[in-house]
């Protein structure tokens, strides 16, 4: 399936009395390698909203293996994993410069209606984007 | 002019490699701290977005004297300062449970359009709420 | 076993452009109901801290069910589900005030040397307290 | 003085209801900045607190005059503007792809040590560097 590569430096403000990534943080890091996943397939997460599909969490799940300090450079691996009915399923893993896996994780997102939050089929440019 | 008083408790997730508050949460802070003193006077901020009238941020200013820390139970002093055209005012004080002046602000907003982000006259039930 | 509740209030910053609570905050909240729990079993995560233990979170995972909007204020029940070697386990259920369930997750966490991040037997004291 | 430019990408958990990059998420950016232009002046701040000086935030500033929206490219202009005593002060100022200024703000830090949080000397090495 299609996948990619993120750097993401972490921020000071990121970081936690431990003097390590806050857990609560690898959610938004996926966040941003999704985004730029899709922007790679050609269709920004952003302009799927203008179109009227949204795509609200449905499933988070991190295992953290090492921790992850200020000023690390790491690496996001971004994978679409699964594209089934309503659902959207994406794989993570986090490396720091050493290569160290740092955590994985994956996220299930829903297509859904703007207002209603409703769930609605993929759109069919999209499906056709990823595959 | 009106006032209110509010404990907010520091979050782990709101520290740093430093082990006290991250200096950006204060403002996260303030808007609760107007928050609960708008509801005090008997109109909620989420009640004014349902009636059409956003606050966006147009100033904000924060002096840190000392540090607060982990699970630090704070007091956040509000008072509306000013109401002056299409802005509105607040002043801050926040305290610690030994009642040391951690640190001082204010934050400035525009009453504006929910769309456009253009400046409105504050609506004339909200003006009477404060005065 | 042990279990608490907690209220809290979804503040404007923790919302996102869907108009919803952003799901990375949903950690956060869990680690204020931990937080929380462990304060009413005599024990506060701080005092911990300083008698050289940390808890670093090994595993995350939360479902999505209903969004939660700015001001609401939500009820998050913790409870203490599972000590297990190094191992501890917090389940969760948060709801809104309607009585909605909004989300449920469990939150793994390893006892750890502050230093070397190593793991390290839970205290007796600690034991104790919650059994 | 000394001056950078770093580009910024607006995540989606950084914005709000209003569907805008939130006011307290600036100065994140702006501690984004000075790491940048430190590390460009050759030595990172990470360093810098490896070195046994730490730099607490005295005063954060911020003015805002457009918004900024998810997946807006953002460049911020830092500029290292005064070195007084134990303060630094850094000017910043936020502009969209479009070259629309989105904000402008000052942030003033103190050299500090570490344990203490008491004001020290800026180190030599660090004068030398920037002048």
């Amino acid at each position: 399936m299609k996948s990619n590569e993120t750097k993401i430096r972490v921020r000071y403000a990121e970081t936690d009395t431990m003097g390590i990534l806050h857990h609560a943080v690898y959610p938004v890091y996926f966040e941003e390698g999704r985004t730029e996943l899709m922007r790679s397939l050609g269709m920004s997460y952003s302009e799927m909203e203008k179109k009227g599909v949204i795509l609200p969490v449905y499933f988070v799940n991190v295992k953290y293996f090492q921790p992850a300090y200020y000023d690390d450079l790491l690496t996001l691996q971004t994978e679409l994993a699964e594209l089934n009915g309503v659902r959207i399923k994406f794989d993570y893993k986090l490396f720091n410069d050493q290569k160290t896996l740092l955590a994985e994780g994956n996220v299930t997102l829903i297509f859904a209606d703007p207002i209603s939050f409703k769930p609605i089929r993929p759109p069919k440019w999209f499906v056709k984007l990823i595959t």
